[in-house]
């Protein structure tokens, strides 16, 4: 059996970030497993697979939204999952909402009362969800005027419209006919949201139900299927589960900070998945284990430039 | 300021668990958090707080699931959040389905060809889910003759009532009439199910819209209001908003297995908590990290201890 | 293949932590293999294997110090191996001085101007470091006039022999003449004693090399040998080395917080172990993840009272 | 106060990785640290500190090596910590050995029978260590013709006088006169090769002892002073003893998968290092989560092109 071997790092000044990641390839422990990850993702898009992307909503707080954005809008996500945190965040930044990098170890009582809300070493302020329900209410009326019955994705595909904003996850999903999933869509202010508006307009109804044939028609036994899950939960779930209905994933991505040994979604490996037939036996897959909001940005720009040198992708 | 000291642990010939958890108290680390989590819960009882209990479908599969239902029995849960496939295990279980305990690194391709699929050192069969199949369809089809458009937790108090299994989940909720919520009710086999079953009854509805009014009705701003969160996700957020929007927790106790320094959810301290409101900033409260599978069962043996010599709580 | 199943556990009022280990045996996840735990350290005695003990400092800080020398005191530990901190924090502890418990997060610059020194939610004051110089510089002295080059074992025999306290690791190693190694011996402050010492008496040697004929002494080829692993680093190492250059072991349970995912000797598992031969093919081994603070307690009362009922220990 | 906003980040063509950890800067979560740890890196180089690096063993098995002995090369590391493995690794690696890339969850016993030792996803044959061997006993003889009794790190220099291989870390530490400390020198075959050779030349001492004085004057007090850890265990804990006996960083970089929970020595942050005066109560420091294999290389590309553009260093 031929191995790769270890090979010595060195730097070189100005470095590009592929060829870092190629020297990962080679450093061994994650970065081994990234460099893998990096050359899965590419043979999705080399070999037509309908893309299944994952996150949580922190990711949504963080940067990593853009970069979301962008994959829907080059053909690389063909099937979002999220949280409804990610959905509201997506449309906070939208209508122009700033969130605030501080530290870990905050004086959280301070923080309270200055109306700032800590997610990490990340920030949102009360003002910011306060316009965002003042966007909401109007947003939802002009919806209920269309339809009074909306599945979620259908829902977010209506509130995708609306935005204009081409780093939202939602305008580029809505422009380019991606649906976005979120099985949990009452969980957060937008849950909120949605009750006052129902309070008033009892025949509002979100269809969660009707949701599953959607989920079911976003691809087919016989596409190739891929999917990168970014973290755990129901977004990871969601995904797998829907791939699974469909026959398994031949490609499957896990980036998480959890592990295996609590038997939580977010620890679940690649691995593990291949009992249940969510990843198919013989695929080609790969957890990768550490903070997504460093190796996501790494593991695709070697990706996208592979994808970009092949012309399988335009520029950004 | 005076500060409790280290005191050396030895064992004795046939300890109790509460003396034990006690002396865990003065060992440190983690269990110092662990007596301190004891002492909380205990308090949330004496001082009549509404108690929310969350945790993961992972913890349904094992063996937690039969404290949790006995909690429910006792009057120590007063809601309670979970995903879908915690409550798709608990009904296997309640209809006699037996699920596995193996290694967490087996030979998983052997696994699935064995029809076993896995949740870290745990295996549910693929006849488990076939049998669970067979037992909803009658069971949605009962259910949709009483009413055609329940919320979530009307349709798992319906659920509840038609399961005859003393250390059930949702038999213990529905016998004590305690909400039990599921923000993504329809992420997984169970959603599948309702789904087949709105194909033939388009008129089925399952409202998470108004399921939110039943969250807010869970406790009252006045309440003193306690949460016991197991692990992360949605079950975890929704508890913690729900209470939130009624002015957030007095006691708090999180369980879990992640760090906070990915800003998941999971591994949102109860310091995090206090920014948001979601932790009153003069709460009592403790983040304890580790396994619940061990921990849960042995902080929550100190506290009923406690209760019952208070007379707080009556015999298992 | 036959399979334990997974079986719900209640609480029953006053528990003993036996039957609650054995239960958490059928919970499933650590729980699992925590009951593995105590049986493969119960089948050390049963079949005579020579047991290494291994422990990080940062346990000696906390009260399983007590544990550890009890462990020792009754023969169930047959070779210990630790760093600096847990030999310097034991002889604190012998010569009066109380650590104290505080919180994770507190105000680190406060403490620092008080002279409270953080281990997590533990503190050390600098007045403990002080009279910990005082005692070290005369007990030096002693031991100097006896034998001027001494192997680190030797040395920690002589300062075990000084102290008078029964919970105190290395007053119990020197009365049951069981050899505590401790491989990097001046990293911490007795290194800065032993420097000081050989500043004014150059021919005072400490032999680290010699030491290795100790440990391989410590046991024999054909002798059945066990390890308890508690954490990582030297520690760990040094024992499961030394056990690999006389055969392996026969039993092997390893307790830690890290993961294996970045190939640090923390995360190594038993399983990993077995590529060196460090942990025979056939040996009855399980890694247990989580808080050894909560676990290691809970694991050897299990283990201890089986012990008792079998005649093979003691009253403690 | 001002605080960094999030920024949304997104993939261009043949992004430098200067560039994108600037960007990661703005992303948030474990990217903010690691920016972060780039400019204190630089503000190390640029303040004329004397930078302490200290790496655990496996980090010299990954390829991680190559980088280390550059930075010593290029005057950025004036003093390394390390342990005996990553002193045999070095050495291995210069004499011609190569070390595998496998995976994470292979078959443990067939690796065995081959004879291939596994550390992660990483593996070193049998071979390796017998030739390892042959090499040390004739360089072991050539030193104590030199001399008989050396310090540790005397020890060190002389092995690496004897190597000609540019990437290795004791070839350049020698070379450029920079002290390396190994607190446990005897912890792996080498210790074990030490052994041999004292047992046939009983005048031969590695004298760990007078190391201390090495350690001390590897600093003074007056000057600025700066860490680098990654990882844990001694190797960490060394370094920011004998800084602490110098008065303190002014600049720290702590790089770990551990948490702080369980407080073990990988665990403890840069905070906590504060309560010791370990790290300065007022010095630019950060602690920063996740695999190193990826971390550091992206961290160093940053700091070093900084570095090269102010004019600081010179090619690699």
């Amino acid at each position: 059996m031929w191995m790769e071997k270890v090979r010595d790092i060195k730097w070189k000044e100005g470095m590009d970030v592929s060829g870092l990641v190629d020297m990962l390839g080679n450093v061994g422990f994650q970065g081994a497993e990234l460099s893998r990850a990096a050359n899965i993702i590419a043979d999705m898009k080399r070999n037509g697979a309908k893309t299944y992307l994952t996150f949580t909503s922190n990711m949504v707080t963080s940067g990593l939204r853009g970069l979301f954005a962008q994959l829907i809008k080059l053909g690389l996500a063909d099937v979002v999952v999220t949280t409804t945190g990610g959905i509201e965040e997506d449309i906070m930044k939208a209508i122009g909402e700033d969130f605030l990098i501080g530290r870990y170890s905050p004086d959280d009582m301070a923080l309270h009362e200055k109306g700032m809300n800590r997610i990490g070493n990340l920030m949102i302020t009360n003002e910011s969800y306060a316009r965002f329900e003042d966007y909401m209410l109007p947003a939802l009326r002009k919806i209920y005027k269309k339809q009074k019955r909306l599945a979620v994705s259908e829902l977010l595909h209506e509130l995708g419209l609306m935005l204009k904003d081409e780093d939202s996850i939602l305008y580029q999903a809505a422009k380019n006919r991606v649906p976005v999933f979120c099985p949990a869509i009452t969980d957060g202010s937008l849950g909120f949201h949605l009750f006052m508006f129902q309070q008033d307009h009892p025949d509002f109804i979100v269809d969660v139900v009707r949701d599953f044939s959607n989920l079911l028609a976003s691809s087919s036994f016989d596409d190739k299927k891929g999917v990168i899950a970014l973290g755990g939960g129901v977004s990871k779930h969601h995904a797998i589960f829907g791939i699974l209905l469909n026959g398994g994933c031949d490609y499957a991505v896990y980036m998480t900070t959890s592990s295996p040994h609590s038997g939580s979604m977010g620890g679940a490996t690649t691995s593990e998945g291949k009992t249940w037939g969510k990843v198919k036996v013989d695929a080609n897959e790969v957890t990768v284990i550490g903070d997504v909001s460093i190796m996501f940005p790494l593991v695709m720009a070697r990706a996208m430039d592979a994808m970009k040198a092949e012309g399988l992708i335009g520029n950004g």
